[in-house]
């Protein structure tokens, strides 16, 4: 009996590495590419690679770029005076989406994690602080999520801040407790945002 | 306010044309793919469109191969006397897993379907006809979906194939009615097949 052809399995094996896909959806995604032209495979393809390959970090904030700066870093109009920190990349995406808020962020790449062994020398807070050198800088808003490593990450950086008489504040628990900011939706952001509150 | 970066915009775009997958599920994708090591992504994408452009039909049985003769066409052990005709490539594999059957099989690459203008010439029938001229062909089994479509066609195939005095079978209806072959698990199908008449 013949086994499925080596470049099926091959691509099958690939889709189902991609988070929430599982092995009967990679089957019915590589039939599917398999029954599409060539050309729009190679657009799709294409679109993956080049896109990935595209994106890097911002110098200054961390955030996806395709610059040496962020579109939101190189934007003149954005309030220089309010940092808004965050884990990810896509949580700047989702604050963004919001429409709210015009200053600029500091994307962490992650949160403290002990139990992880995730510390502060991990994370981006050193870059953080050297943001602040220039006194330009008048609120940090901590929008870690709302669970325990983004709470510890807030109240540690609170503490690094607040001798330097910068307002620190945290987004107002109108995030679900225990969600990922990520799924929030644009009011529940925007509430969060105007309820924050000193820490 | 910025909008998103149009690498990953252009990635969202084409994950969002797959099957089953929406345009947050795209977002989700994209986002992965963007926090992947380049080389892993490189693999990714290469399957995808690599694997797309190793695929071609068989020139006997219209089964996907990677050379001019399937896996299938090619293995000697198989039993030349017995052709399975099925709708799709993917049936061909769905029928292979069930390890049941080892005669050889013939792709139409659709079926008879008046509402959509799809006739006899639009679908792979006179391919089948040329293979059973040198009589080394004794039985058809016709495993269509049982649907309308599937159910036209292989009444249609049986009309022209009875005057030659070949066998011509239709798989039983243990497969669901109204159902897709491909979904169908093995015993289901592994009884379909042993069930199957005479037409």
């Amino acid at each position: 009996m013949s086994r499925q052809l080596e470049p099926i399995a091959r691509m099958v094996a690939q889709l189902s590495r991609l988070p929430s896909i599982g092995q009967k959806s990679a089957q019915r995604l590589a039939y599917h590419i398999i029954g599409l032209p060539l050309e729009e495979v190679r657009e799709l393809a294409a679109a993956i690679y080049q896109g990935r390959k595209a994106i890097r970090y911002c110098d200054r904030c961390g955030n996806y770029a395709t610059e040496q700066l962020c579109d939101i870093c190189s934007d003149e109009n954005r309030d220089g005076s309010q940092i808004c920190v965050v884990r990810d990349p896509r949580d700047v995406a989702a604050i963004e989406r919001m429409r709210d808020f015009d200053g600029l962020y500091h994307v962490l790449h992650g949160t403290l994690s002990p139990m992880e062994g995730i510390g502060p020398d991990d994370i981006r807070i050193q870059e953080l602080l050297a943001r602040l050198a220039d006194g330009k800088v008048k609120e940090i808003i901590m929008a870690t999520n709302p669970d325990i490593e983004g709470e510890a990450t807030a109240s540690y950086i609170a503490r690094l801040v607040k001798p330097m008489g910068i307002l620190i504040t945290r987004i107002a628990h109108g995030v679900p407790v225990g969600s990922d900011l990520e799924y929030a939706d644009e009011i529940t952001l925007a509430k969060a945002m105007e309820g924050r509150r000193q820490m």
